[in-house]
């Protein structure tokens, strides 16, 4: 089998089987097939497409790559969830406690966040001491015994989708559904959770722009996780303005603290519930989905989700205390009311922009390497649809010092749009694909 | 600039402008730019295609990556020729010493063949002693006294081509018209000539396997060599079957020999004449098309253009007393008539095929490092249309010994189909784009 065959195959528009896919990334994956193929057959995919059979291949081959993580000790109940990434995201901070407070097991493995935020894992390190550095045991030991459990990604949890990735990166081919697909479904597949929830989210402030490409990319993906055998849902989510009001590492976990309390922080909560919903139905542990509802809402209402959180900052060796005092977290030096401009409707939030604005004061990565200050970023005081007079709060820009916090006003007065009239909302949740 | 925003903008549709292209070719050239990234732009450009300003752009900073040829010192009247290749194609070794000997000087780079056959150099070193291995300084002085001159091509001519090219080659992106046409002219822009005249071959044995799509990369070199400012034609001819009867470089140099001694191999000799006449009307050195066909015939029969390929196989240090007398080129050990299975009229011939034939005797190379046996290939006998008694001569193989021909028979008789009516033949001569 000749690499140059199979790029001129997809080039022309053919199906490649599941042994040519097998050649192509075990070949890629151990040196053996050099970048410059690769990446001519990446941007063959991106105008050629794949059929679902070579995406599931593709996906496989990649998962396979690497280490199989060996969940089945831990019972029926494992689930994962993950999200194509967004502004404010803190989903997993409420969700998965909540789910372990029903009886789920997440145990669930988490890159660092590179762009506006930081990861789920950048965010639990606002808890002093928190760590995701554990031995395979110890991590199935806090998933047996807590239910809930955070680790960093294995470095040889498929290897191939990292070296395809960073391909991917410099050569325009990251917006190919298949390649967006074999991506995330490699390594959540490896990562051997029995059910897998994704949140696909769409808009200004998403990759998929379109209500269409995420739906398209959403099916994909559930396809891909029916064939290995997965129970799978994926709930397509709005994506116009930030999730909740907080964007920034702290802040975030104050906000996903917040709804644990039960405060109704509408849009994260709604999105907690449904996907959480999806897991307890989906992986047996709820008949329906009311019936799941009320066992998500009841866990909130008894303080059993916030204890999760608790008991699993505490199995990592983090301080757990801020979970009940959030005060305790870290917190910027200065903060800044940024007000509206003028009366009227907010007609809309630039999202993306919102996360550079966070991102721009320190609270995310530009590079790897770059440090984070976890105190940083927006508190948004109104959202989309809000009407607001002259002078009123828009925003808190948290800051380490007044400068930033002076530059940062301005870029995020750039990110809204006002009007007279109230704007059309879509609705926040678009649609299940299951 | 960054690669990445330029593989973007040609991935979806853009047009790339002077300075992003001299950017691309300028940084690939110099090694800044990666194998990977430049792969992934060519596979964009083959589904994209290219603008003819972006091709234009493209092929002007590939000729500019290394030497330009200064040929002004040869006059007005310097001319070069490319062929898109073909099988039996000796068109040079006819062309050259015809326009030499009116007036037109042919001062030419030429590569070694890969594949069925030798190249040009190949071919004439059929004659002992002769080599293409002569200072710059020399090269001027044999264009200006004898009017027709090979080098071996310079690694110093068009580097981005050398080097594009062995990417193209392992990535699949070879069949782009923009890319073959910055290929091609980059070398004959950089090499010098005044007058550039392209033979486009059309049909099984050919690159370009429709009429339409040798008529395209046609129109596209001439449009990218007037806008370079050099004269230009093109002519679109027929590769279904082999250029005259000879196929194999030394046999190629006898048929080359007896056009110039008069005998009328009518494709081959057409060919020249149509391509010489455009030579010395767009140099100047013809009025028109019929006084131009009238100098070129008569540099024939006077004996004028087979002086010529003497005078210039003696200036390279080859015995020149071959031309004179062609039973002193290698001949091979072995020939072997293969004849006719049927009555009937040979309706095809697979040119390509007969050119492997050829390759497997010996007279071709799979690789570089492959050395040539000279006096191996086919002589054919007869060609489409021709009509054969069962028995009749259809051909010659020359071989290196008995084994080397029976197989050789075998599959060159594979490579005809007959037929007992008479089939229909498309005119040799397809056109003239200019």
């Amino acid at each position: 089998m000749l690499m140059v065959d199979l790029i001129e195959k997809k080039k022309t528009g053919g199906e490649l089987t599941k042994e040519e896919i097998d050649f192509l990334i075990g070949g890629y994956t151990a040196g053996e097939i050099p970048d410059y193929q690769m990446s001519a057959f990446l941007m063959a995919v991106l105008f050629r497409g794949m059929t679902p059979g070579e995406t599931t291949a593709l996906t496989m081959a990649m998962a396979h790559s690497g280490d199989m993580v060996d969940l089945s000790s831990l019972g029926e109940h494992t689930a994962d969830k993950h999200s194509t990434g967004g502004v404010g995201d803190k989903t997993s901070l409420v969700l998965c406690p909540m789910v372990a407070a029903c009886g789920g097991t997440m145990a669930k493995m988490s890159g660092r966040g590179l762009g506006h935020t930081g990861g789920t894992i950048d965010k639990l390190e606002s808890f002093p001491g928190f760590s995701t550095d554990m031995s395979p045991e110890r991590f199935l030991e806090i998933a047996r015994t807590v239910g809930f459990v955070i680790a960093g990604q294995s470095a040889d949890l498929a290897p191939a989708d990292k070296k395809l990735y960073a391909l991917r990166d410099v050569t325009a081919t990251v917006n190919s559904i298949p390649l967006i697909v074999s991506s995330i479904m490699s390594k959540k597949l490896a990562s051997g959770a029995r059910t897998i929830v994704l949140d696909v989210k769409t808009g200004s402030g998403a990759f998929m722009k379109t209500e269409d490409d995420a739906r398209a990319l959403a099916r994909a993906m559930v396809d891909v996780g029916r064939q290995a055998g997965r129970n799978m849902a994926a709930v397509v989510t709005d994506m116009d303005q930030p999730l909740g009001f907080a964007v920034g590492n702290a802040l975030e976990v104050r906000e996903a603290i917040a709804v644990l309390q039960g405060v109704d922080v509408p849009d994260l909560r709604e999105l907690c519930l449904v996907l959480g919903s999806q897991i307890l139905t989906r992986s047996g542990l709820a008949p329906n989905e009311d019936a799941a509802r009320e066992a998500l809402l009841r866990s909130i209402e008894s303080g059993a989700a916030l204890r999760k959180l608790a008991e699993m900052v505490k199995a990592q060796g983090g301080d757990p205390s801020a979970v009940f005092d959030p005060t305790l977290l870290p917190a910027a030096a200065v903060r800044r009311t940024v007000r509206a401009p003028r009366d009227g409707y907010i007609t809309s939030m630039a999202a993306r922009d919102i996360g550079l604005v966070s991102m721009h004061l320190g609270g995310g990565r530009a590079t790897k390497e770059d440090k984070i200050d976890l105190s940083v970023g927006v508190l948004l005081a109104a959202k989309v649809g809000a009407y607001l007079r002259k002078g009123d709060p828009l925003a808190e820009i948290h800051a380490a010092d007044e400068a930033a916090a002076e530059r940062a006003e301005e870029e995020l007065l750039a990110c809204y749009t006002f009007g007279d009239a109230a704007p059309q909302l879509p609705p926040f949740i678009r649609g299940i694909v299951c």
